[in-house]
Formats: structure tokens, C-alpha cells, sequence
């Protein structure tokens, strides 16, 4: 008997505005699924980051069969699960569960979303040197698929030394030496010259974060520009770099693929992508972002 | 902005036969609300019955909206709730949990339930003096249910002598002296033949405990009865009854009534009780029941 409804649902630190919710129900409704999805939000359960443990196993309990994680229990919820797929044990990160006979898995679908939205929206893009803005959470996820892709060198750029210096190296040690470097934003005038693309995941062009991460002047036409900031969907980034003459990739392909990739996970069912990035455009227009939240 | 979808769950031990998310399921769905009923069982899980507090808190922190609670755990749960409701407190029997505002309140709608079936099916029927079969959980819901209804003096007959004695006891102390008594079955032949019905809460009559719960040649015109058990909703109890030349109540209607009870403290809603009815002579039709189980 084929499965004839979902539960599942979010954890994380101030979700409330996660658009989740819509885009996994809103798929359901047009597979003709009964789902339901659930905010888990540590501040409106006022328990710390720590309680992700419990909250996975209450999950569990209650008969859910699998949660999208967030920001800060992505690392956190490593050592509740019984397994990892080869992304999220690469990254030392998971943004999706599956409750599955028993066994809790943890998988990355920012790091399979990223790659899908990024082969599908710049194909055929050099990519032999490429420089990617922040080291945090969503920056990391974002670097492995660049390199699973084929960048030959990428260069990470971060106001925190340490951060930067830290995710290179986890980079070198998965991909082979000299596939990462780290730098500080002072070397940007430097690195963006020779490179052949630029990447953006820091929180700036959010509604909280507005304006450019970089000066303008350092865009030129043959740079091509992937966002990962989807609140708004166009960030003054990208209408900069294209109106310098770059190609460009906005954020809302990384949000909406790391969805779908999630809904397939859950259900077994092939979601209609297309369909989740009409809802990104749509939802993302609708609702400001949390700083921060890319689920 | 109206609640758009409601996850509810039963807790109990061997329910997986249970009909209530059928019932529920169905129900949402003619109303167009998303519904997602999940059976949190003991048995399952390998827990013991004492989990049933943490499973509340599981539930409550994963968002659920409402719990139905069977046994083993209908008086377990209550040291784990906010408030009862009224019926919930005088019988000390808890079948429906509602999350509301932080607060998690017991309710009892095997007692609504009853009332609503018996008033529906039962109408004007003379209530002096009633005698019930079973003294167990779904015979104490029933109890209380006449008594509210009016009857006269139940007398609560048992094999289990004490059980007979401590729910007497507890529905004088309710509803004052005078309003009940206790027997074994030995004194059946005495105490029917003045009575004006006859309830039967044993499982006598359920697939797995076939038969008669009490001697044929005890069933007369002028005696009415109402039955429980609802799988099957033929009893041999109902057949032998009504070839008696007794007016008869299956027990299709608390099971349908109760929760309907709970589907309109869920979701607010009203919900088609007639529909619901319909549905339970479909279910109990096409499942064999599990043993004890009336939720």
C-alpha cells in the first residue's frame, strides 16, 4: 500500500518565516499528497540548540518521517542520527533527515541543490578559478559543490580569517590540495582580476542586510555571478553585475532545488522543480527573509 | 488567518487496527482540510506505558494539535496535562488531548460520545433502573454517560467483583447515594427481569472473544439494549436481542460520535456525525478489531 500522507517538519532558530512550509505543501497539494509540515522553532520552544537531540527523537516517536534542519543545529545533529550520506558526511553538515525503518539518515540538500541550480543556470562557465564570498554554514555547503562540479581552484573570501582559513582547509582535505585557498576581503582587488567567477554567500542583500558585498568596480563582464541570498530574489549584486555584463545565477534555484531534493527524499516522489522555483519567485516577492535561514 | 492543516495522533498499545485515522482522515477531507493522523503505539516504539508522558511532550514540541489516548494510558496521562474538562474529571479517564496556547487538556468524548449515541438511537426509552455488563475503561466512559443522561440506579456487573464495587463506589460518590451498585454475574437472572435495559461494555462478541456475554433466555420484549462492541457492528449479543422482540443500539454510534467529538476539539470544526457514522459501518465492515480498543 503505497504511503498516503507526510509528516514532516523544520528545526532551527528563528524560523518563523521559512517559506518550507509553502513550497513542500504546495508541491503536495499538486501530487495530490497529504502532507503536513511542522515549525520546530527552538525560540517559540524556548530550548537551546542543544535539545535538537531530543527534538529528533520526540520527531521520531510521534511519527514523522523526516525534518529539514537549520540554522544553528546543522552540525549539531550529527551525533543523534544512524547514518549520513556522502554529502552531509563530506560537509559535516545536514540540512535533511529521512526516518526510514528505523534508522535516521542525514543528508544535504543545500549541497545538491546548489549543484543542481548552478548546472542547470550558468552551464558551461569556466570554471578554473572561482572566488566565493563567506565561510559560514551556507557558504561551506555552497563550496563542496563547486568543487564536486569541477572548479579547479576556489578561493575563499571571509572578514573572519579563521573561518576562511578553516573551511579551506576541510576543502583540501576532501578534495586534494590546492583546490582551496582562504583569503580576507582586503584581497579581493587582487583575486577577482584573473578569476573566472565569483560566488556570493555572505547574508548582505538581504532586507536586513542591504547593499553590495563588494565594490562594484571589481564586476566585469566576463565574471559570471552566483548568488545564494533569494530574499529578495534580485539582490543589488545582481542587478550590478548585470548591468556590468556578467552572467548571473540568483538564489532562488539553490532554495527551491534544496527543497525538491528534500521532498524527494521524503516521499519518494519526483517533485516538479520547475513548479518549487515558480513558488520560490512567487514567495520570496511575498515575504521578507531571515537573516541567515536558507531553508 | 485559519489553521490550514492539523496533525493529530492516537497513543496506546496495539492499536495499529484502529479505525480513528481512517475516521479522522476521512472527515477532513470532505471538510477540504489536510489532516495528518498518526498512531503512536506503544507496542511499536518498545516503550512502557509510563512513556505516554514523555510521548505528550513529544507531541506538544513537534507541533501537533491533539492527542487520542487509549489504553493502557487513559488514567496515565493525566498527571502530564494542564486541565481536564469535566467528564475527564469525574470519571479520571482522559481519550482526547488538545495542544492549545502552551496548554495540553484531557477530555473524555467516549463519555459525549455515548450520551450522544444513546439519546440519537435510544430516544424516551425508560432509564429507572439499568443494568450494565463491564466495568473496565469503555464501561466506566458509559457509566458516567448514563447517569448524566439520567438514569435512575445502574448496576455495574462484573466477574471481577472489586472492579464492580470500586466504579459503583466512585459513581455514588459522582452522582450520589443510592445511584449504583455493584454485582456479579451470578446475580444477572435476578436483577433483569425488573430492569428497563441492559448496557453491554465487556468484548464479549468481538472477533477474537466470540458469544453471548449473558444468557439468551435473560432478553425479553419490554428490555432494551445498547452494545459497545462495534467490530463486528452485528454483535450475537444485537441478533439474539432484537429476535427478543428488544429495541437495540449498536455500538457503531460512540464509536462514531466519539470521534466526532474529538475532530470538532481538534479543528474547530463541526464535523458531519451522520458521515461518520456511515463510515464506521464501512470500517468495522471490512477490519477485525483489536481486543479493548475503542478509539
Amino acid at each position: 500500500m503505497p504511503q498516503d500522507s507526510y509528516l514532516v517538519g523544520l528545526i532551527g532558530s528563528g524560523i518563523g518565516p521559512s517559506l518550507s512550509p509553502a513550497l513542500h505543501e504546495r508541491e503536495a497539494v499538486r501530487q495530490g499528497l497529504r502532507l503536513v509540515y511542522r515549525l520546530l522553532d527552538l525560540d517559540v520552544l524556548g530550548v537551546p540548540p542543544s535539545a535538537v537531540g531530543r527534538l529528533v527523537r520526540a520527531a521520531r516517536d510521534t511519527g514523522y518521517d523526516g525534518l529539514n534542519i537549520t540554522h544553528p543545529c546543522k552540525q549539531l545533529v550529527i551525533e543523534h542520527l544512524d547514518a549520513l550520506s556522502p554529502q552531509a558526511e563530506a560537509l559535516g553538515a545536514v540540512n535533511t533527515v529521512v526516518f526510514r525503518d528505523g534508522r535516521a539518515t542525514g543528508h544535504n540538500t543545500d549541497v545538491t541543490g546548489f549543484a543542481t541550480s548552478f548546472a542547470r543556470g550558468l552551464p558551461d562557465v569556466p570554471m578554473e578559478s572561482v572566488v566565493q564570498l563567506g565561510a559560514g554554514g551556507a557558504g561551506a555547503a555552497v563550496a563542496h559543490a563547486l568543487l564536486t562540479l569541477g572548479t579547479g581552484r576556489l578561493t575563499v573570501v571571509d572578514a573572519l580569517a579563521d573561518r576562511a582559513a578553516d573551511l579551506a582547509a576541510a576543502l583540501e582535505r576532501h578534495f586534494g590540495p590546492g583546490r582551496a585557498a582562504a583569503r580576507v576581503p582586503a584581497g579581493l582587488p587582487a583575486l577577482l582580476p584573473p578569476a573566472d567567477g565569483l560566488v556570493h554567500a555572505t547574508p548582505t542583500g538581504m532586507a536586513a542586510h542591504p547593499g553590495l558585498p563588494l565594490p562594484a568596480r571589481l564586476l566585469r563582464p566576463r565574471l559570471w555571478v552566483a548568488e545564494v541570498v533569494y530574499r529578495p530574489l534580485e539582490t543589488e549584486l545582481l542587478r550590478t553585475a548585470r548591468a556590468s555584463g556578467c552572467a548571473t545565477l540568483d538564489g532562488g534555484g539553490m532554495a527551491a532545488f534544496q527543497a525538491a531534493d528534500a521532498f524527494r527524499l521524503f516521499t519518494g516522489r519526483e517533485p516538479g522543480s520547475a513548479r518549487m522555483l515558480a513558488d520560490i519567485a512567487e514567495l520570496a516577492a511575498g515575504a521578507p527573509g531571515a537573516a541567515g535561514a536558507w531553508n
